[in-house]
């Protein structure tokens, strides 16, 4: 059986250990990255060698982050506030909102018991450690909406009331621009009881 | 407004250039990449110099190669048939099929005047020189029947018939498989004309 040549067939094995990448997928972006000249191939090469050397998680927060503390620990933000993410991106899609102004804290994951993933996989006991320094008022959870991240808010919740602060979760409803006609039933329950007066 | 610390902006915009990947996907990939440990990014980084390195076009096929020539010019198949085919990933799709034993010519594309891709950005003049050896006795078109791969095989058997050789282009007609209420009829009018005898 024909097979590629074996620096193609391995660049394609590291392709398709990305989560979302398929066969046919890892084969267009090699043979994309192998085209003549190969610039592309070179450039994202150093790109990720220099990330891999250069990040580290924030030690405060565990983004991702190139100066320690990262961007966000350092800027002149409200401290009393910590916003609970489950990846570094979710930073991202929150502050593109400009409503936020606090703190963050990344889980990197959700609990999640079928794939051995307990509170201490994630990075749980640094926020412990963050609320035992008593200057936190208000835990928003901004977890995923799904059966995991429910679990993981309500461990959070759970974990987090002995410090006696607000908690809070990202509001469930409607997305914006939604037809009602192609909204799942539970979503239109939440947006029900969660209605808003005008 | 808040950005990824800039080692890993560098990475997402690496990452986006290749065709398929957009904004959110280049960030997760990222992401992934950057998790704790990083091995997956260092041995992804490594496969992609490797093979940037390593390989070429095969001076005969233009096959992407790391030996010359290619392991396919080099085995013993019919050298008097010559498949034509847009990128090197659809040989690997047609020997998969384990019904052709000749041998291969890579255009590296398909002619498309809009974005400036004329027979000279091809490898069409390798094909040539392939010809006048005058070995050749038939030459299967395998681009995709899209327009422009119809405007390639157009362009081709008409520059190769003066060699009088055989040229034939892979069957259109249904698909393995296919819904008949599901097949566009510019497909089911070809499987119309093309019909075979029981």
């Amino acid at each position: 059986m024909y097979n590629f040549t074996p620096p193609v067939t391995r660049l394609i094995e590291e392709l398709r250990k990305i989560p979302g990448i398929g066969r046919k997928s890892a084969q267009r972006i090699a043979f994309y990255l192998l085209r003549s000249g190969k610039q592309d191939a070179v450039n994202l090469a150093n790109a990720i060698i220099d990330a891999a050397n250069n990040t580290f998680f924030c030690s405060q927060c565990y983004n991702i982050t190139a100066v320690e503390p990262c961007e966000i620990c350092i800027a002149d933000r409200e401290k009393t506030k910590i916003c609970v993410v489950e990846e570094p991106f979710n930073i991202y899609s929150i502050e593109k909102t400009n409503l936020y102004k606090g703190m963050y804290h990344v889980l990197h994951g959700h609990l999640s018991p079928i794939r051995g993933i307990g509170p201490d996989e994630l990075k749980i006991p640094g926020l412990i450690k963050r609320m035992e320094k008593g200057e936190v008022e208000e835990v928003i959870i901004a977890v995923s909406p799904t059966t995991e991240g429910n679990a993981t808010a309500h461990y959070l919740s759970d974990i987090l009331r002995k410090f006696k602060v607000k908690i809070s979760r990202f509001a469930l409803g409607l997305p914006i621009g939604a037809d009602l006609d192609y909204v799942d039933s539970v979503t239109i329950a939440r947006a029900l009881e969660g209605r808003t007066e005008l």
